[in-house]
């Protein structure tokens, strides 16, 4: 599959499929026309869709899928009814067999990522996968992670998580030495958690060669004070969660300013340009998709509640990926750090090794 | 002092105190007329402040302090070194000695705290004190707490939180029945932490008079989807900073966006109006104040970095917290609360009283 790029669609994930999610790959193809993609999902409901795209035909595959999950399984469940014979389960099977180079969902989180773990597995030296968002920031976009995979991780997954980040950093930035932070609480009677202290002192006196910068508050993801933000997957949804919040409340506080008298409306005539430059930047549509780490595979999952626009940025997204390689560049940077880092870690403050 | 209103002010704490203190107190006078304050702190430098404002003259009186704390003083360091003789011990014992009715400072957060939890002693039925934010929202003003004073606190002390938390919405927002939601994560996966999933248990099955209305995510705090959002300090903590930060990234955003064209310039100078409305909407200085819940007397935190107007506003808070008399509601409702929560809580779920 070498100059090929082919990516795997769970038809029937989020809450407008498929229709979104047929239209969102029509979007996506446009942008990259050399991608094939395969559909999997209801024949009957996905093919009408599919139709409406004459430019697909050539492009898409579709391959009827028995089972679709729902939004509100519980992952368990999604196992048991959608095991080989779900929508989602069958496009991270494609990736899996090599059939596609990554698969892209906005069905129901939890069960994708207890799909992808018993189909991808994670990657030696990664004990559990993580969750990546892209974070606009002041200074340009910054990786925030874990952003809900896992609750309660120690120390070891913390610093697990620094280098997988950095290496996302790297590889989709650019950047050479990315700077990594771990977020934390500045109220100085409490420093924090205890495996958010322990990490950084893994990070601090190890040989890791990672960039790291210290602790992190929550006013920095946005200020861009480091290129990758460390979370526990608890804490990191939240600010994740909180900051979506904060943009669309300042938006509609916003709208409701400028619509309030004569003059405000007449000045947004005249803005209208800054307006629609504004709302592009604060637009989330052209941010979803969420990376999991630490899998053998690219899997992207995208807002269920994502439009046609939104899902084409997660296809994209996934394209990006598979492009510059994510994986075998964190599977490479985890060969070379994990080894050296157990033992550093393991020499310097005392913790056997796993 | 019952028709009276006496403030306790730590002169000495905060960024750019004094200067900032004394000017925030003869802004907060203004508003308050009747109020008197006691402000403590180093006499030298403190006289020369007060000596700039006429009408403080009768309203304040200056108590020397030999000792300030410093902003990174560890909490132990500051109760060793500033046990009796800082300003910031000697605000909060006028309070437990019936000398003033509510102690405002800018200092050091977790020094504050500790000192006001021996002191003042927590409230009977409280194990942790936690401090509550102020939240502007969509639909008005919520209550989110803790944002920063615990870390790991189990199930019964967010429910105790729940019950501080609806007592200060009723207080000072007049709110008869508020809404109170426990901040939670919605990946499926993971339904959150055990102690969060435990309390929302007890807020369930306990005959508690709350109404309790569920898990709310980040994005439901800006949405103002609940009157009171209870969280563990960690991620409240995180929250707040995050919410904060995504403010001010946005306002950036806003104000480039609005200088870029000629065009945009103009519709400037035509919207300042609304812009202004927005600006004073985004303006952390006009909820600063941290209101430090379950102790025996009313504590105020300002952000260290306040200003003259933000620490205004933060006396003002105090104020109004005495006014309504929040400690003693809070002890009435604990006092009517407690026992049958915990008979109940430990019949229904199975656990031991404390």
């Amino acid at each position: 599959m070498a100059d090929e790029l082919i990516i795997a669609v769970d038809g029937m994930g989020g809450d407008a499929a498929p229709e979104m999610v047929v239209h969102g790959v029509a979007i996506s193809h446009e942008r990259n026309p050399e991608a094939r993609f395969l559909v999997f999902g209801d024949e009957a409901l996905i093919a009408p869709e599919l139709a409406k795209y004459d430019r697909l035909k050539d492009a898409c595959r579709l391959v009827h899928a028995d089972v679709s999950v729902a939004m509100d399984d519980r992952p368990s469940q999604a196992l048991r009814r959608g095991r080989r014979k779900s929508s989602m389960w069958m496009a991270i099977a494609a990736v899996k067999e090599g059939e596609a180079h990554a698969a892209v969902s906005a069905g129901n989180t939890g069960a994708l990522m207890a799909m992808a773990k018993v189909i991808l597995k994670t990657v030696d030296g990664i004990e559990r996968p993580a969750i990546a968002a892209m974070w606009p920031t002041l200074r340009g976009e910054s990786i925030v992670l874990d952003v809900g995979a896992t609750i309660g991780v120690d120390a070891q997954q913390l610093v697990e998580f620094a280098v997988m980040g950095e290496a996302m950093s790297r590889t989709i930035y650019g950047l050479s030495r990315p700077t990594v932070g771990l977020l934390n609480i500045g109220v100085e009677e409490v420093k924090g958690l205890d495996e958010v202290k322990h990490a950084a002192q893994l990070l601090k006196e190890s040989n890791l060669p990672i960039e790291y910068y210290g602790f992190v508050e929550g006013d920095d993801i946005g200020r861009g004070t480091v290129d990758v933000v460390v979370a526990e997957g608890f804490s990191g949804n939240i600010a994740l969660k909180t900051a979506e919040g904060t943009a669309k409340q300042i938006a509609a506080y916003l709208r409701a300013a400028m619509s309030r008298t004569l003059l405000s409306r007449i000045g947004y005539v005249f803005a209208r340009g800054a307006f629609n430059i504004l709302r592009e930047k604060l637009d989330p549509r052209t941010m979803n998709g969420g990376v999991f780490l630490g899998l053998n595979g690219v899997v992207i999952k995208s807002h269920g509640s994502a439009d046609e626009i939104g899902f084409a940025s997660a296809i994209d997204l996934a394209a990006d990926m598979v492009r510059n390689d994510l994986v075998a560049r964190i599977k490479r940077d985890l060969g070379r750090y994990h080894a050296p880092a157990d033992a550093a870690a393991a020499q310097e403050v005392g913790i056997g090794t796993s």
